[in-house]
């Protein structure tokens, strides 16, 4: 029944307005305020319409906005986990498939199983769309602590060699984007604003 | 020149992050804390997703998308106008169009022009997809105002007719969204948080 469907939907409108409460490690650009999960989601969104073009294999954008507009909405139940937390796993946890099935289940039953579906595509890192939407996730908190005199890496006192093993999936999904990076990254280093061990 | 491309699109990445900073009159969902731009541009992206089958007319969600996401970009020059101001009108501004040009200038040229048309798209509020972007624009506030008893309604003494005057714009986007928002508006004044005259 249409009516029913609308009022799930807009529990579920209702219910997400709460990624905007979830607050990163990461701060936003030449800033030390955190950034936010529904900041971070449309900022991936937006990067993805005009980073497009340097995604190395065909996508589909339609569903890349999709993923990185959904993939941190489980963060609402689970929480945020830090890149370089050294004890809990960035990802794929019970917990955050629990949040996926409790908050996507607030929509109509199509909706859930397709909103599920995209977030364990994103979680799987297989697809071409999957791999981009991941490229943009890590890629823009590389320019975040550029722009921070390096951020986040300076804040809790991460090595070169630790951010090069948690960004390096940026190279899964553009090859262009990837190299940028690792320029970035480096130079970094010889700024002084990363530590090279 | 790729490279080029690239550190244009870098640089329009940055420049945006500034629209974090824009603050709405609006209150988030059961909230007294101002909602901002960004924000705002992702809830309704995902709005659009969750509720694109109660368009009126077909509508290329893709296109829908690019249009939230970016709507709101220009008050970063222009700032957000309220809808309720009755000094300054709150749309097409020469203002805004001179701050479209600006920010989005800062993008390779095709993809300035691109976002600059969709922009104005959204503007003419002609389109199909225009119409929807719209509905959305407009119904997200009206969700947040009820769920905070009455919301800027009642902080800024706004009655019934002029809320009504100012949202009805819902209904060319979607006949379904405007039954239930009419319907919800019209128990806000039953309910006392909305005054009558």
């Amino acid at each position: 029944m249409p009516s029913n469907r609308l009022a799930a939907q807009i529990a579920f409108i209702h219910e997400i307005d709460k990624l905007k409460y979830i607050r990163r490690k990461t701060r936003l650009f030449n800033s030390d305020r955190n950034e936010n999960d529904a900041e971070h989601s449309w900022h991936l969104a937006v990067m993805a319409i005009v980073l497009a073009e340097h995604a190395d294999e065909d996508i589909d954008l339609l569903k890349v906005l999709k993923m990185v507009l959904i993939h941190d909405i489980v963060e609402i139940d689970a929480g945020d986990t830090f890149l370089f937390d050294t004890v809990k796993g960035h990802d794929n946890t019970e917990e955050e498939l629990e949040a996926a099935k409790r908050i996507f289940g607030v929509l109509p039953e199509d909706q859930a199983e397709e909103l599920i579906k995209i977030w364990q595509e994103f979680e799987a890192r297989n697809s071409p769309e999957a791999k981009f939407a991941r490229t943009l996730d890590r890629f823009e908190p590389v320019l975040q602590n550029i722009s921070n005199k390096g951020g986040t890496w300076a804040e809790f006192d991460i090595s070169y060699p630790k951010v090069m093993e948690k960004v390096k999936v940026i190279k899964n999904g553009s090859a262009r984007i990837w190299d940028y990076s690792e320029a970035r990254i480096r130079e970094s280093v010889d700024q002084g604003i990363l530590r090279e061990q």
